[in-house]
């Protein structure tokens, strides 16, 4: 796909900044409304912080990068601080970068010690020649390139390790199951933690009319050590171009990653000539379902459309556009 | 991209296979016709060992799989035993493959102690319920598999290590010069072995019209440990879909990463309507080049189209189809 000049705008782009913060199962009958409003306050917060930078002309790259950085440090989303606990009892944390503008790219998996695997993600993409690094030599190079390194244990919350020994407790081996919601604890937020779709992103298109994706998580509860997901890999759980779109996705990675989810929306839109909202609809709502894909994703496009698409029951998701307030959800319909 | 039947066909298909044993500079100069002929039969080899098999009724699966197993076990390739060594003086070696029939896909980056790479990554498609596994979980699956396990200085070679040594000598870091021939030593392939391109692939049509593609490299020498290129990551080195196409790509790494090549190739087919060779055209000479890509692609479509296609130098390639001759070269023009 070509790294063309986006569409001309008028004057200035209006910036847009999507944010999500994994999807999945509902346990809406567990919730209790100041636990959805902490959720929504949370997002809330990191969109009014990227709308002032879009607003002082920020690059869309800066923008979701520190959307996710700061995704990353709230405990409630499963993504650096907060993140689930392997069947090992470990963290393994995994995150990409892309910049629409040049294509250029980043990603860290199965990283234990960076503590913003997004910022190492970036690092990756601008300080070294190669685009992903794995395992404690991305910690290596993290840490060299002065990014904070924190105790494993850094990363695990009560609520956390509650959600493994129940997981272990209730299943032999990897979380499959989406049902059983009895069993899960009040720690649990409004979307069950013991699905396997739990991740962060952002995605953003700047005043210069540049697209940019940052995608993160913290893997799945009780997985075995050394799986990685979709969140890492360019063109699935992250991708951007100036020429079409910048997407993040979140769901069961697996079907993300054969279905080369996030690169296929953007060819779709430059190759089928689907708009945004067609283009996520068919990925979500047709490619993923028929390799077993539940999730969805969150998307900008060149020409500013916005696109917050899912199959799952429910998926942690706002953005904003200009000056307008932002909107957040976390149950309901699809779209904008 | 749906995982469509595939078109028709009168009868049995005509089965297809094609490999490759990496793209790159070439070394002309240096080479003796022993030496070209020593490549040239070892790929005419493994491609008559894969047309009995496709001959006999197997799976294009089986046939990529064991084509790639090969090319790993033959030392002049880097792949297996021949990989090249990393700054560190170790091996890391990555390796996916693909069902074009259902768009299952597994994958390995970083293992150390498995033998044939290719066979983990076809283990975590078939017997776990994820697609990717890095580091030392990726041997620990494999073993638990029973695949084989070898003391890491079993990848290595004479040559390879030779070839550490100079460039050690020769550069402060990482490989990137692809001149200075001349202090390139005899042990060296065709293709300088100094460039990044070191990968090996086969993509299969069976008699059935099912799809297959593998990948399996050592990496780069004088990398940098847990740098993980574009062979392990589905839609990058790596794509096969009944609907459209097969595709292993051999090439500068990143490049291939940040323009999900191999997927591209199946998305320029399904949703521009190109023909294969239109397609691989467009990814090897045009979008790869974009990004400062070097290297080149084999393919097979569901029709029994064949793309040999690349924009370096040269690339170790071969195909063979029904019952004819196969077919191997290492210069010269892209195409069958």
């Amino acid at each position: 796909m070509n790294a063309a000049t986006p569409t001309p705008t008028p004057e200035r782009t209006r910036p847009v900044l999507a944010i999500h913060g994994g999807a999945g199962t509902l346990l809406r009958s567990q919730m209790t409304p100041a636990k959805e409003r902490e959720y929504l306050a949370a997002m809330e917060s990191i969109l009014l912080a990227g709308q002032a930078q879009l607003a002082a002309g920020a690059a869309a790259l800066d923008v979701v990068v520190e959307a996710v950085r700061r995704l990353e440090e709230c405990e409630l989303f499963n993504a650096g601080r907060g993140a689930v606990y392997t069947a090992a009892g470990t963290h393994e944390l995994d995150a990409s970068v892309m910049d629409g503008r040049n294509l250029q790219a980043g990603a860290v998996a199965g990283v234990t010690r960076t503590r913003n695997p997004v910022l190492a993600a970036r690092a990756v993409m601008q300080h070294s020649e190669h685009l992903m690094f794995i395992g404690a030599a991305a910690d290596a190079f993290a840490a060299a390139q002065g990014l904070a390194q924190v105790e494993p244990a850094w990363f695990g919350t009560e609520a956390r390790l509650a959600q493994l020994r129940r997981a272990q407790e209730t299943d032999s081996g990897a979380l499959l199951d989406h049902d059983g919601q009895s069993q899960v604890a009040a720690a649990s937020g409004p979307i069950d933690e013991r699905s396997k779709t739990g991740t962060v992103g952002a995605v953003a298109l700047d005043a210069q009319g540049h697209l940019a994706a940052a995608t993160s998580t913290g893997g799945m509860t009780n997985k075995r050590p050394g799986r990685v997901g979709d969140s890492p890999i360019i063109g699935a759980g992250c991708y951007a171009n100036d020429a079409t779109v910048a997407v993040s996705c979140t769901g069961t990675g697996e079907a993300f990653m054969r279905s080369c989810a996030a690169f296929d929306v953007s060819a779709l839109m430059a190759y089928a000539g689907l708009d945004l909202a067609a283009a996520a609809e068919r990925v979500v709502h047709q490619h993923l379902p028929q390799v077993g894909g539940s999730g969805g994703l969150i998307a900008v496009s060149a020409r500013g459309e916005i696109s917050l698409c899912f199959n799952s029951e429910g998926m942690y998701r706002g953005h904003v556009r200009g000056d307008e307030a932002p909107a957040v959800a976390i149950y309901g319909e699809a779209g904008e």
